[in-house]
């Protein structure tokens, strides 16, 4: 799409789809949850639920699609960092805190994952791997090649880290009202996310760097 | 319990109470999943699914009877651990490589820990951290105040470090089939198991570990 094309899609009223996305959305960051109905949809978004079929085939052509959107926009902002000219370890350090601000801002998004990829058969499971977990976990392989070549990094496995450090990135957000009552954190504001985003980095940059 | 009475217990015929928690036991572990009903048990227990609710008074008390005796095991192993005379460093490498062995020997346990947390209300969540989460997390706590006693660690948020590290430690065991595919881990056999546990711990010690 040609940047004029691209402002021009931009300044237009929302269609049908980017409604029921929207509306989709907002119902998931309310609940804190992935499920909702189509009739929910249809009263948030005014619209009528017959065109989530009509545009989507169904609740889970609407999961996709909504997953599909979301995993675009991070890959770009990862995609745009791997291409930078700077060190691996600050590419690293600004990876994990892009992923603990997704999953803050996003919080439904890591269960939407999980939800596609362990519930939904071998097909949906392929999709999610191919249009999401496959560039993702290529970029941050790129990023740890650049530390070992560079002497920043030791050797890791990339398949490991990939699954270790992004569900240490995503503890935070799966913790029950009880167990933050447990440890303190009645709510994730800002703050508590930003504190926990250091301590992740820190405890996996120390993990990653090479000491001779 | 005396030693003597405890021995007379384990080498009596396991009572039904017993047969029923085995039975639900190994079809987790065969289904690789917390889902099973009342007759999967009478079936495999060869006893009247009725005797769950006269034992147990439903399947959410079978689920919370078989998380106590699992959590009861890895309890005392800890506790036995932490009252060692031993450094935290080791103390710590052999208590999260004893986390990831019973991912592996239990794959169902985290699982249930999740869902009796977050999806049973209040009063079982309450229970699950009374009689697990709390203690698991006090006897963390312990190991990682004596490393930072005795100079070996640096001050971490123990709140944070339990979950980030508790995931991790999981993270291998809820990689799904299409996933492991991808990074080349076909099955998760006890030789992969070991190399997760040594990657696990090498990241996290070397995150917690004191450097001048």
């Amino acid at each position: 799409m040609s940047e004029h094309a691209e402002a021009a899609r931009d300044t237009r009223a929302p269609n049908t789809k980017d409604r029921l996305i929207s509306a989709a959305r907002e119902i998931m960051v309310e609940r804190n949850a992935v499920e909702f109905s189509l009739q929910d949809v249809a009263a948030r978004s005014g619209l009528n639920s017959a065109l989530v079929k009509y545009h989507f085939g169904n609740k889970d052509g609407l999961l996709l699609a909504i997953l599909e959107r979301d995993a675009e926009l991070s890959l770009k902002q990862v995609e745009r960092l791997v291409a930078r000219d700077m060190p691996a370890i600050d590419k690293l350090r600004a990876h994990m805190s892009g992923i603990i601000d997704t999953y803050f801002r996003k919080p439904y998004m890591n269960r939407l994952v999980h939800m596609l990829i362990h519930e939904r058969g071998d097909e949906v499971s392929a999709q999610v791997s191919r249009f999401f977990v496959e560039p993702l976990a290529g970029f941050q392989r790129q990023i740890l090649e650049q530390g070992v070549k560079s002497g920043e990094f030791k050797q890791v496995d990339p398949g490991f880290f990939y699954h270790a450090v992004g569900s240490a990135c995503d503890a935070l957000f799966r913790w029950h009202p009880e167990a933050r009552r447990i440890w303190g954190v009645a709510t994730i504001n800002d703050a508590q996310r930003r504190r926990y985003a250091d301590f992740v980095v820190d405890l996996v940059l120390n993990g990653v760097v090479k000491r001779d």
